[in-house]
């Protein structure tokens, strides 16, 4: 499995930003191609670490050939210049792309 | 389901750091209680964001009362001593607990 994070910090407007996020950017995030489940986490809690995290989001599919064709296609473009307005009001986002292996 | 991620930038010793992580750390982490899942991720791509990363690692429990219960046992006591000496090859380990809401 493949997962892609993101980690927001807290937003120069929580309102605007939790409606496009949420109104805007989740509906086309959901429709990408072989998503395979989408979390969210408010209020998350660090533990270590300088950076506050105000939302997290975790996205996976089943392979990284399936993440970059998602990611690739018309719809992941349309989700990235999405993600550009969301850095609109969270310009420290941090986002991972990485492989699970279980222990 | 509540998830405790960690986010190792790249180690002062990489081969004292790896020998330390997967010889004593995760065996320890291996058996605290409760604990229903543990991957790790090897050569994680950074999408956005300033800083670097060299391993990730997510440790799932139910819920956020068995995690408490987890760290706040003698081997969960353990495993946060032996992650301080993981962060002296690591200053600026960030590491993060949050609670999953599937969307």
């Amino acid at each position: 499995m493949v997962r892609f994070l993101v980690l927001y910090p807290p937003p120069t407007d929580v309102e605007a930003f939790e409606k496009h996020y949420f109104e805007v950017h989740v509906p086309l995030a959901k429709r990408l191609p072989g998503l395979r489940r989408y979390t969210v986490s408010r209020n998350p809690a660090r533990v270590r670490g300088p950076q506050p995290c105000y939302l997290m989001a975790e996205l996976d599919w089943d392979d990284m050939d399936s993440l970059r064709r998602a990611f690739a296609s018309p719809l992941g473009q349309e989700t990235a210049r999405d993600a550009d307005k969301l850095a609109g009001w969270c310009p420290a986002i941090q986002s991972i792309i990485f492989e699970l292996e279980e222990l």
